[in-house]
């Protein structure tokens, strides 16, 4: 019998929380390192999660009319340049493929850093009247910035992504768009991975290369830190007029489109982890978990045989849910408690030779909430509803951890005062002046994160220059 | 009203057979060229069909054990050159990344060709004991080729495609997993796509670099020639061995598991347009078309809102399926016939104010099997009926073809008049030489495609050198 668990292996979340993070990665074997510098494998229990969270998000996309595409990885340099902030933003995190087969080439390529260059040309291409519009495509794809630093899920040179980009006949449309896909992401992102956001539009130096405007989801991990986890841009007319796209309007007058871009990331997998995971491990949102519900049998030696049958029994009820059993006779109930704590499956079911004589089982839900003895009758409802409830519970406690650490500051030594206390999002007012971003961003080594949408109606003074102003925006330390 | 059709710009198929491919693929939307000399893009309705491919073989995948996860696209150049033959095989084709941000990189890194250099060395840190096998991992991904000719689906410089990569415990596992997924693919191939194959081994000289033995399933296109629609390896444990994978087996000792990989790409989408299409463009099978019924109202100007009420009643009714109603009033009900049949639709529904009148709708088939009236009540099983009954004859039809230009030889004249006379398979005799191999596709200017498992019982002559042998091998003119 093999008792030692793996979680012992990983430290305290309240400890070194780096250290934590990346043996929760490495132990439940979502990812590991590449032979490459900053490259990752997702691992098949990594990229389960990934397919659930594919699949919910495409829905959503699939909802509202979107399609998908595919476009390729493979951007000549000179497609880049068209845009001039674009290329600015973009061309220092560039690799770029030099040589094909035994022959050098004449334009280098870029790996995709983003697809608005290959995409708007395609657009030029199959965009001849209004008609044609809107264009609403999405593709799931692999993306590749040559980063610095790098961190596991979190900042990769290659990672995995959807990229939506579309065309519209008028402003106001692309401005709709942009605000629906923002909509969705805080949906998905609150509702399916319980990671609580603020929406918000990004200041100026924010901004995406090449965007009119953008719009963020930003979250705050435990230790304070705001993680961006997904963008929408208005990108105006700067791309359908830096790529000639151009429709022949229904007053028979040629005109520019007005594009949006949007993305979410395997990046959204990080915020996952470190939102949930506790000493234990990880902790993963019903709705998205590889597993939602797993059996373990109580195994004495005697009555065995009726334990495993009622086991079977009770996978065959739940199948509608992603349930496993795990049957293995080399290893304990302790250590499979262990096992599944630390790779985060949200319910456990325990039968023992007791529970079959009382025709029941015991539910046990891997946020500490206790043990429930449930009839075999009730099993189905009551899977259902604890599992509802676990990822309603997991979105709550974390707003509710993010409520606590988000402050408001009226002065610098606030804002310190604050951060130093309670380190999270620190709101302030801001007149918009790039030189008050700049002085608070050097005093307090934060970054502004986002206006929120939901709260620009207060007027207050900028904490840097003392104006009125009603803008609100959320500074934070960022990853 | 706009009533000229894109079909006319289709030539036909029977003439210039690679012109009306392209028309088909450029006119039905499935793919554009990329700027990027051989590059594609998938466009919606093409990336919808690869979409329900994916999905059909994933879930085939998944019932047999297999787990998804995700490799990096970057290879070290050391990687390749590990596995002797592989590199051989493959370093021609190899596209090359040297600069990232601004800096050259100190190796060069190779755009996965294939994955066996990468998921291997990932293999040998993760596999330590029997009880870590059999390893069943599959990636969906891209792959960068660098080819020198290049055609849209069938060859470009990157495709979509699966891969999978087994470790077993024993020869006979991997040899069972090898022809286990040559099944499927079999399975897959011909009874979602109504592709008819011949699934056998490769002879020595097409073997897959680094394999012991290769399968294959080959198809046979209008034009006569082969097409090789999916490979299934067994690797034997020439990549344990030269990336150093070892487990503890169960009797104590260090062995090398035995390994296999296998895939299919988005090249089979050009086989499904090349062996189903026809003049009027694309005929999609009804298991994978993005588009599995579309309702088209006749509208006369009088009693409209009649039909268009039951057109709507009717896409209601067949939510089940993939339907689509197109009550587009700015294009006539003939444009919208030749448009759906030129995009492959397999079934249409028509409703006009008879139709009404009577309860009833018109379901036609793209086969041109004729008009069928059927009752509202009678409707979703006589549509699911339908669809079956397509997709069957789609298979039969295709499979009757192949028969009648496949042939046997048993001298080099016979293998030249078949030839000459009816393109496409010719089966032969042969002794196992490979200078009789040399021979035959010198002096025919063919190549042999594989040795087929279901047909190995009949003894024969050598076509070259008339010694005395049961294998039996297809050739053909190939893509």
């Amino acid at each position: 019998m093999k008792d030692e668990g793996l979680v012992k292996e990983i430290p305290a979340k309240s400890g070194n929380f780096s250290e934590w993070y990346t043996a929760v990665v490495l132990k439940a074997e979502l990812a590991d390192y590449a032979p490459v510098r900053g490259c990752m494998v997702i691992r098949p229990y990594g990229y389960a999660l990934w397919e659930n969270m594919q699949a919910r998000l495409d829905a959503r996309f699939k909802a509202t009319g979107h399609v998908n595409a595919y476009f390729p990885t493979l951007i000549p340099e000179s497609f880049l340049k068209k845009e001039a902030e674009h290329v600015k933003g973009f061309s220092p995190q560039v690799a770029w493929v030099t040589r094909g087969g035994d022959a050098d080439l004449t334009e280098p390529l870029a790996l995709r850093p983003t697809s608005e260059a290959i995409i708007n040309y395609m657009y030029a291409r199959w965009v001849r009247s209004y008609r044609d519009l809107p264009v609403l495509i999405n593709q799931w794809c692999n993306i590749f910035r040559w980063e610095k630093t790098t961190r596991l899920f979190l900042r990769t040179l290659e990672f995995l992504w959807q990229e939506g980009h579309t065309l519209h006949r008028t402003q106001e449309e692309a401005q709709e768009e942009t605000l629906r896909i923002l909509n969705i992401y805080v949906d998905f992102v609150e509702n399916d991975l319980g990671v609580p956001v603020i929406a918000g539009q990004k200041p100026e130096s924010e901004k995406f290369p090449g965007a009119l405007a953008t719009y963020s989801i930003e979250a705050l991990m435990p230790d304070g830190q705001a993680l961006q986890a997904g963008t929408s841009h208005n990108l105006g007319q700067n791309f359908t007029r830096a790529f000639d796209i151009r429709y022949l309007d229904e007053d028979n007058t040629e005109k520019y489109p007005w594009g949006t871009s949007w993305g979410v990331s395997s990046r959204l997998i990080g915020a996952v982890i470190m939102t949930h995971g506790d000493d234990k491990g990880l902790f993963l949102p019903p709705r998205v978990a590889p597993v939602q519900v797993v059996i373990v049998p109580i195994l004495y030696g005697k009555e065995d045989e009726a334990v495993l049958s009622q086991c079977r029994k009770v996978r065959e009820m739940l199948s509608l849910f992603r349930v496993k059993l795990d049957d293995r006779l080399q290893y304990t109930a302790g250590w499979k408690f262990n096992e599944y704590e630390m790779r985060g499956v949200p319910l456990r079911i325990e039968v023992g030779p007791r529970d079959v004589k009382n025709g029941q089982v015991v539910l046990v839900p891997r946020d500490g909430s206790g043990k429930l003895a449930v009839s075999l009758e009730q099993l189905v409802d009551e899977t259902g509803k604890l599992l509802d409830q676990i990822q309603r519970n997991m979105l709550e406690r974390a707003r509710q951890w993010v409520m606590s650490v988000t402050t408001s500051a009226e002065t610098i030594e606030e804002f310190k005062r604050n951060l130093a206390e309670k380190p999270g999002f620190v709101k302030v007012h801001w007149c918009g002046a790039q030189e008050c971003e700049n002085r608070l961003i050097d005093e307090t080594k934060t970054t502004p994160r986002n206006m929120p949408l939901n709260e620009q109606d207060s007027v207050g003074k900028c904490i840097i220059c003392g104006k009125e102003t009603k803008t609100l925006i959320y500074y934070a330390r960022t990853y």
